[in-house]
């Protein structure tokens, strides 16, 4: 059973007594570009549904309009828009504006980091494929999240901050970095490698604390790490990426046990 | 003690035996500036700290700079900006460029929500004052986490998967959108109230199941809705936005107990 929200794909479920390839149900993550009167306002990565609320909330919540602007929400009618379903036009009531758009511009994002983008299309910034042979033990994977966890010393104070860390095939964890933001644990631990000149990465294992979503497994995906892992389930999309560029991608790491949704011949 | 990365604030801690005001930590949440080359690129709401790396590894992974492009990176030098040690300035090695950004304004973001916003002065798009004294028994408070994860249809079969929920002071719950982004569910809930012209919220409560960042803040007060609360840690940046504008902000929820960050007056 699908619905808009979720989809079916086979995983490989790894546990101590072995593994085994099962379905599992996974949150949709897809690309919606919001045009307010032709103009490309927004690219942000959601899940579909209710697209009309989104476009509506995010414009209100934006400032971009207020209450009683809005005449019109449709489908894209553009002919040439590969995926009409991902594109949500917005009218203005007539006599309404000109909006005073923070800037000319405006491409934000709701938690997606695709922002910045001028149209869908241009969302894909990695277009890489991973061939490297490097394998990885079933308990390195496991021994990554404590590992992770054990390092983060604002999250213990806090309890509320996303890590991100960096280990070799042997389990060594050579790097962690907290931040509020998933993406900037992410960045931060890529960009330490940068100012080392130890890009790319490949041989190396990238640990999240946050969701797997898209935008993680192509920043991985840029910097040539074959593996991915966290704690949380990853997206529709996340796992069609890391399945597509040849990356091993794990989630629900959780004691002995773990779910991997893409290149599992990585895992020894 | 305080760190870069945290802070102590004073809370107020919600029990079924009472309530009493005591210091915790929060993670801190602040905009930071990436400019290449003098030009803005992004505004990321980071912790401070690593914002080198940080910088470095979201050009890279956004892949507007390759290994040994960055020549330079330095704290802000310029003498009129307000929070230059918010701001980060890095230079290509010579003869590096010209770069090809994805489009002449590239702002972006990581799970921030401030992208779009031409510099870090513009980040607050909410400059409102909730005055309304309508209260909330603390039982609707504890009532409205299990009440929106059991309305929780994707989440359920996914788990990997955010919500938000608008609340009546009764306690009922109006209405629950799902989504991968944390921004985009409550985007959603607030859209539906606009179609349904119920702006502005004042008298609702907003629940989410993600992080209480400052986006979510300043979302629910651009909708004046009056009451924020969620199970996790709200940060340094959406507790100063709540104070400021009046808003009552809560976390933590978590069986009969929570912590209000800011307006407890609200809560009975």
């Amino acid at each position: 059973m699908t619905d808009l929200g979720s989809v079916d794909r086979d995983v490989v479920r790894v546990k101590r007594a072995g593994r085994s390839r099962e379905p599992d149900r996974l949150a949709v993550e897809e690309p919606c570009e919001i045009r307010l009167e032709g103009d490309s306002v927004a690219v942000v990565m959601r899940t579909p549904g209710h697209d009309r609320e989104l476009a509506a909330g995010f414009l209100y919540t934006e400032t971009i309009v207020k209450p009683g602007d809005i005449g019109t929400i449709s489908a894209c009618t553009d002919d040439d828009a590969l995926n009409p379903e991902n594109i949500v036009e917005v009218g203005l009531v007539p006599g309404v504006g000109p909006l005073t758009l923070p800037q000319r511009n405006f491409y934000a994002t709701s938690s997606c980091g695709v922002c910045g983008k001028a149209s869908i299309e241009a969302i894909h910034v990695a277009d890489a494929r991973l061939r490297e042979a490097t394998r990885f033990k079933a308990e390195v994977v496991t021994g990554a999240v404590p590992a992770l966890r054990a390092a983060q010393t604002t999250f213990e104070a806090t309890g509320g901050i996303h890590a991100a860390g960096l280990l070799t095939p042997d389990g060594e964890l050579l790097v962690v970095r907290e931040d509020v933001g998933r993406h900037n644990a992410v960045d931060k631990v890529i960009g330490w490698a940068y100012l080392r000149e130890l890009l790319p990465l490949g041989g190396h294992m990238l640990v999240v604390s946050g969701r797997q979503s898209f935008e993680v497994v192509q920043k991985a995906l840029v910097a040539g790490i074959p593996l991915l892992a966290g704690v949380s389930a990853a997206s529709s999309l996340a796992v069609d990426l890391a399945a597509d560029s040849g990356m091993t991608l794990i989630g629900f790491v959780r004691g002995e046990s773990f779910v991997v949704y893409a290149g599992d011949e990585r895992v020894i």
